[in-house]
């Protein structure tokens, strides 16, 4: 509900509503929708993590053809959505960090885990600031993706990337 | 306050309010929140475009020190801010472009204008191809600036971009 609406658009009773338990329950295990919004962060990154191991440690192929791996493969996942949603972890970026110190602190150390999975398939010195670098342009990508609702700004993610940046 | 708390944060209540008008004013001039949401987009991209146009059509330049100068004069505003807020068209691409076909199409003829400034201080083939990367590399830098809440994913753009990429 969040991925789709938006943190702010989505309401604890719609949450408690969906899976059928009633609202004092959910203060049971979080402490505020705030407390709430971090615990989605850490399971979104997660379970992408499962993913990015999946692709990017896959010794099978050499470290440039993982990460251009990683990259078709959610082209082709965000296609098959219709270019909605994008990356949570860039979502809430957009909409929390300024707002909360603990949704924004989640999201340092996502990031910067998921960069540190980039940096070791790109052999290039300094691999960590390409990295970062590659990072956070698929995340503008994504923006641009959901404005266009275009594979467009994937595609050239790609060919900028690959044909140019880290050739 | 769109800017500030995003755009299902801010009641258009709140809006007549901060301005001091009665309600019924507001759909006078705007047939709902959403049209209003678009001159938002327009307004903010008209006034961001005087800057663009002084930066990357200064003709006393070479054109990527023109590009170069705009985002050295981004970030140092940005940091003035305290690395909060970022792009309004960017916030806008996270927040409703899945949700309102009508402020989605204001966004992309608003990118597309502002790739072209970029592609114009762009020499290399193919220029508008790298012109739309970077502006969404920007984007993304400044989801990431928000969640990092520091200047680093704004250097390190620079330090790709100018330093590798287009050098």
């Amino acid at each position: 509900m969040i991925h789709a609406e938006g943190y702010a658009a989505t309401g604890i009773q719609g949450i408690v509503e969906s899976v059928d338990v009633p609202k004092g329950s959910f203060y049971n295990h979080f402490a505020s929708k705030e407390a709430f919004g971090a615990e989605v962060i850490d399971a979104y990154f997660d379970r992408g993590q499962e993913k990015l191991r999946a692709f990017l440690c896959n010794a099978d192929m050499a470290p440039l053809q993982r990460l251009e791996a990683y990259f078709d493969d959610r082209i082709k996942a965000l296609r098959a959505a219709g270019f909605v949603r994008g990356c949570l972890l860039g979502n809430f970026s957009a909409e929390v960090a300024d707002h909360s110190a603990l949704m924004r602190e989640h999201l340092v150390v996502h990031f910067a885990a998921w960069g540190n999975f980039f940096a070791d398939c790109i052999a290039e010195f300094p691999a960590d600031l390409l990295a970062r670098f590659v990072l956070n342009s698929w995340e503008g990508a994504l923006l641009r993706m959901r404005a266009e609702r275009s594979a467009a700004p994937l595609i050239e993610f790609k060919e900028i990337v690959f044909g140019k940046l880290l050739a």
